[in-house]
């Protein structure tokens, strides 16, 4: 049993006392950081930074050493999975991911396996224990997946899309193709989070970026639903210790009720919900996770601490809040704003956590 | 005074009883019907053809033609106050509209002024006369304006955006060029709407298309702020008649209280919220108008009747609804599924709207 030096994190997901609210950045090893750049020149692409782990484990410590972050997030890509089912994930120059085969075809849809984490998936494990042994225990690591839908929106469009088109296509006319997808794809994130646990991650999340693109109703059925079932597959706890999860639904503010009804530790928001008035609709049964708007980064530290205070001041006295981006971390965020942004919640955040 | 064959629509939005739900789309004179790109090639090009006020009546007659649906909408575009300004609207090919001067220096921010709707934007008044004069009062002619946030945005950033970067770095560097901004811009949509209503619009609709992009703090102060100013100085009559309006703010499903706190009349809905739920919410204060993803129509008419249905059920009995898409039409829908909707929506909701 190993024990961390700061785990405010852990503890601010499970709702139980810490000191300060903690935070870490979503995309937090990324462009805006020029070692981060230099890295990844080193590696070639970015896709080759994250098949190395030796690379990839460098990367995930960079922001680390810059920022007092109270967390490190595994450094990998959300399609690594429809990689590994043979899509051919691949970047273009400007255009983001790709997939050389998108699913389209019944017999292709029907065919689709759930990939072995030790082989096809075996670097990712290789970069969770690698980060954990550089981390020596100094935080906790974040692992993570897609949501299904987040992925087979990939896997169906073959790259990301304005409309969504194919897969509301297939949606309304083929629900149960894109059922089976969707049951096999989660049947492959339950593997792929277990085994990242296995390995060493400490807390897991489900990035749904795309969720929020569905109306309310195919909402619960073509995306909850199957994060519903990987909460029932996931591993709770590893080596006695508790192991938290976050869901994330970009755009999900709506649905917080619902979401919380999955039975998830804690809830990722973004910045168009107050904090305040989703801890009150989801009444201190999970943690909030959140939620400033990353385009402050874009601003001052002046006006960075005034907008941290704002949220702070939202959430309110007590536990269960771990600060975060309401999305990733902008490219062109100066580095020493993401610095002032963790020093104002490190230091706004204290009197909200005194007793009496 | 004229009386309308078909003022179900008004009716409708004023929550007065109407025998059935009225039905018209969002971008229903659009690049979806092979009769507007025969007339849109005529033009030369989409700016054009909005600047044409004979070829602008056209197309916004096409869909009329084809579909019995119960409101024609102006045929123009939402930047026409900012080609006004002075900023040089044009279209990129496949880039959607850009400016030649975005709003970047203060000096420019600060001569900003508003247009005067008889010169700069004539052409849109003489469409507005000109259409009323082709319906012939067989339905109600919607006229409409974006936001002042959304036409800030794209003022600002001079084209549209992925991350807003430029117009949120001002908003947290610089509120102040903001706010000065958006009060030219909300004083010219003033001036603009009651020039279409004077001209002949029977319902004014504001389309704030990036106000979902906010924090739910940055909504209030600049976009939400700005809507309510128009309402202020907006006609609410004309020879004798009510003029409704509509606000639409896209992913705004969270702000529903705080939008219909403007006293608007009624309340554009996007796909994410259940419009049952927006019932319960908004207590019949206001008219709704939703919410069918568009997406839907990509499918066939037994899942679009279906669909429709869900929305007509979610609603419930009584009055107030106008039923649309949740965002405009697709260029790649088929024109069979637009009449599929039509129809569903009008066979489907009568039973909604029986007495006892």
């Amino acid at each position: 049993m190993t024990r961390l030096e700061n785990d405010t994190f852990i503890r601010a997901l499970l709702r139980q006392p810490v000191d300060y609210t903690p935070v870490w950045m979503m995309r937090q090893a990324g462009r805006y950081l020029p070692e981060y750049n230099q890295t990844r020149a080193r590696a070639g692409d970015f896709l080759a930074l994250c098949k190395n782990p030796a690379l990839a484990t460098e990367v995930t410590l960079q922001p680390l050493d810059r920022f007092p972050l109270d967390a490190a997030i595994l450094f990998s890509d959300i399609l690594t999975i429809p990689d590994a089912m043979g899509l051919g994930l691949y970047f273009s120059t400007g255009e983001g991911p790709r997939f050389e085969r998108p699913l389209r075809e019944e017999r292709e849809i029907l065919s689709l396996i759930v990939p072995d984490p030790d082989t096809h998936l075996r670097y990712v494990m290789d970069a969770v224990t690698e980060i954990r042994k550089a981390l020596n225990n100094r935080v906790p690591l974040i692992g993570f997946s897609g949501s299904p839908f987040t992925l087979a929106c990939y896997m169906v469009e073959g790259a990301s899309s304005s409309d969504y088109r194919q897969i509301k296509t297939m949606l309304y006319t083929r629900p149960d193709l894109l059922h089976h997808i969707l049951d096999v794809t989660a049947q492959a994130v339950i593997t792929y989070l277990n085994a990242q646990i296995e390995a060493g991650a400490q807390t897991v999340m489900i990035f749904d970026s795309w969720g929020g693109a569905l109306s309310h109703a195919a909402y619960q059925e073509f995306s909850l639903r199957y994060m519903n079932q990987i909460l029932e597959g996931l591993k709770r706890e590893h080596n006695g210790e508790r192991i938290p999860n976050i869901l994330f639904t970009k755009g999900g503010g709506l649905w917080l009720e619902s979401i919380m009804a999955s039975g998830c530790d804690a809830i990722g928001l973004d910045w168009t919900i107050d904090i305040g008035e989703a801890r009150r609709r989801t009444q201190d049964k999970v943690a909030l996770q959140g939620n400033l708007d990353p385009a402050v980064l874009f601003s001052s530290p002046e006006a960075i601490a005034a907008e941290v205070g704002k949220i702070l001041a939202s959430y309110g006295h007590g536990h269960g809040h771990v600060f975060n981006l309401g999305h990733g971390i902008s490219q062109f965020t100066p580095p020493e704003n993401a610095k002032a942004l963790v020093e104002a919640v490190h230091t706004q955040s204290v009197r909200y956590h005194q007793v009496g």
